[in-house]
């Protein structure tokens, strides 16, 4: 028997600075503009809606940011997250593959999403805010925040997509145990959910309106600041507190990755878990696949276009330089709520132009197949997002054994799916099916974009 | 920043044996009694429902067992568990305690109970058993089961308790991952199945039903035998595999407990945690309190008899000596749906008489806001079983404040509440009540055992 089933670190080992990939990309990414004036964002102009230190953080060219000792103490809450070989999925993939996965399921709200909530948290309180406003979709992201703020003494008001509201009422009871103020999107709160109830009292909601309704609270309420879960260059940098530690881990198996792998909604988890490693690449000529794998369904990678575009789908966000859909594509209602988007964050973005990161688009059966195969052997039930990257997994290990290659596989694996059982029982019953999506119709939403090209 | 937030173990460091404490019991227990000729039973009488190597450790007065290295393989899957320190809850007491929790909610279904799913599931198909049948009321057991049956390619069939089948319909989803065949209770699967649903088509079913359903398709199929998730010996002596690593993760942290807390239903986590460490008190004079918190409304430990009485309401398992409340009490629905049991293991109720054990009863409301407290302060929302034992901590801690005291808690966090936040919201919204037992209650359900008496 082996002694690397589960590798963790000693407080002593733990990763104490965050990395910012930023110092030794080749290019640059393009500056965000405001998106009125079109001209490149100043931190100034982003005060309403984020504290100091993280619009610091989002334009710093630093290759290290220290963790607070405070955020350092919370992280100990979860952290290390344990590395784990998964001999048992090899075993049953018959492959000379290794599997390694860094486990962020164990964490409060069961995904990685707390690296940066608490960090966000903390600052915002340094700065004396009082609110924070965010909107959430299945519900990760706005029960990460409400863990964070409540340790702080920071009131939360989330706005959480209507249909999501009343399909997942778990997500909202854990945010109320963590004292947050959870309301169905549209809302009467906001000038545009009263807007929209007026016109379709019946509206479902969607992430872009939920978004403008927190950003609308934050800007008119002077107490108030907003907070994001992906796509900023400062969330996808908390969350590299996942790679380097993974870096130690895979250290004290006496290993390396070959291919470094992690599902893409915004690119916060991918990051996290492959920017760490991207450095050896980049600094020391490490060879080092690295796939971000997004859905079938919202292939923004792989299909999209590299453009400038907005965060939301109201336009009240700067532009991003990104891979888009455009800002008005809508997704197939696929499970994997959090992969839902039609954007990336402007850092993954470049680093893919630059052939640095690679992409896969995965179809929505392939992925709970492999999940499903991810439960029975190595005993976790994976969340609908984390599906994508096991799927990525399962074909490197099905091609290493077809080409008789030994290989190191990581990936993260970004949450659990105990929330998403629904899910699983709709694809054990065959009422999932795939989505695809045509040429004519990525062509419809990018083609307005291309004024915004600079 | 001390070392001890978290503490595990490497694989060379963990235990390979299970630790059967009645080699070291003053007394041992009198015997299980025959149902139907009330003689001692014999290991042979039962071997229609288990298999025989755990029939042995039923009745076996060995100190230690091995544990196969197959099994060990798989409880790599999730163990060690990680022993933490709440330093967090800690301050938010402002307690001289100092409290450890050692935190089995991290395995595959989300609590103890594979401990003792995978030994026995191991054990039934090294004899050669194709099927396994067993109970499940709020699926905790349900779900540990089938990931362990799944292992070794045994058919499992659960009978769920209707009324959770349709309340809890993710336990069931959970089951069917892990390729369970779960049907609710009472089903046309079996006689005491349709005897019941001709006398009432709308029966919501309950554990005694269920154990009659799953105990007659065992005795009816050759190729299947019955399985248990707490009460028996066997069951026990598996979940010391908890307490053995806590004795070693405390030695690692410096310190040794002065309290051992778990809650309390059949006795099995109570057991797993409290036995390693009793083993100290009973053989080398060491001071050690072990705590077991029921239920206020089920308070077979702290009010009932110690009695010979069935394991089941309907009379067909063995007579067991054991603090008792009478096979047809029914307790009230509270939400701690594991601790709803009228009886308690031989074992645990042989220790309690002789007072090397204690017993405490706690009313649900208090559990509640005890883990709500833990919730906010940790960053785990416990099962409501789980928010026993913390509610016990708390007392315990705040005592020490009262007295200014030095002293070190450690307890069993013994399943996370992910599937319990519907539980949690009737609390916020001041839906839950405390439920009282009247002593004539009680006597009206034990008087009726008079004559079992031995």
């Amino acid at each position: 028997m082996k002694n690397d089933h589960k590798i963790t670190l000693t407080e002593k080992e733990m990763p104490t600075r965050w990395y910012n990939i930023v110092a030794d990309m080749p290019n640059k990414m393009l500056p965000m503009l405001h998106p009125v004036t079109k001209q490149p964002v100043k931190p100034e102009d982003m005060i309403p809606l984020f504290p100091l230190e993280l619009l610091k953080q989002e334009v710093s060219q630093e290759r290290w940011i220290e963790i607070p000792e405070e955020v350092q103490d919370i992280y100990k809450v979860w952290r290390c997250t344990p590395l784990h070989r998964a001999y048992k999925l090899e075993r049953a993939l018959d492959t000379p593959a290794k599997i390694y996965y860094k486990n962020e399921s164990v964490s409060p709200s069961g995904s990685h999403k707390p690296n940066t909530a608490v960090a966000q948290a903390y600052y915002n309180y340094k700065e004396g805010v009082k609110r924070l406003t965010t909107e959430t979709g299945a519900g990760q992201w706005g029960s990460a925040l409400s863990f964070a703020t409540q340790w702080f003494g920071i009131e939360l008001q989330v706005f959480m997509v209507k249909v999501s509201y009343e399909q997942k009422p778990y997500r909202k009871i854990m945010m109320n145990t963590w004292k947050a103020n959870v309301v169905p999107s549209p809302s009467n709160l906001t000038e545009a959910g009263r807007k929209i109830l007026a016109t379709n009292p019946d509206s479902p909601g969607s992430l872009g309106i939920a978004i403008s309704e927190a950003v609308e609270m934050a800007i008119k309420d002077e107490k108030s600041k907003y907070s994001l879960g992906s796509v900023l260059n400062h969330v996808l940098l908390h969350q590299t507190i996942i790679g380097e530690e993974a870096l130690r881990q895979m250290e004290k198996a006496g290993d390396y990755p070959d291919v470094v792998i992690g599902c893409f909604g915004g690119g916060s988890n991918f990051a996290g878990i492959s920017f760490p490693f991207l450095r050896d690449k980049l600094t020391k000529g490490k060879q080092l696949r690295a796939i971000a794998v997004e859905p079938a369904s919202c292939p923004k990678l792989t299909r999209g276009i590299f453009q400038y575009d907005f965060g939301d789908s109201v336009g009240m966000t700067p532009l991003i330089p990104m891979y888009t859909l455009g800002h008005n594509f809508v997704p197939a209602s696929i499970h994997a709520g959090g992969l839902r988007y039609h954007g990336a964050g402007a850092i993954v973005s470049q680093l893919l132009k630059d052939k640095i990161i690679e992409a896969q688009a995965i179809d929505q059966l392939e992925t709970f197949q492999a999940g499903v195969l991810f439960a029975q052997h190595e005993g976790i039930i994976p969340a609908p997002e984390t599906c994508h990257a096991i799927a990525a997994v399962i074909r490197e290990a099905l091609k290493a054994k077809e080409e008789g290659k030994k290989k190191t596989i990581l990936f993260n694996f970004s949450g659990h799916g105990f929330f998403d059982l629904a899910a699983y029982e709709k694809y054990f019953s065959k009422q999932l099916t795939n989505y695809s999506v045509s040429d004519e119709d990525i062509k419809k939403w990018t083609s307005k974009l291309e004024p915004l090209i600079k």
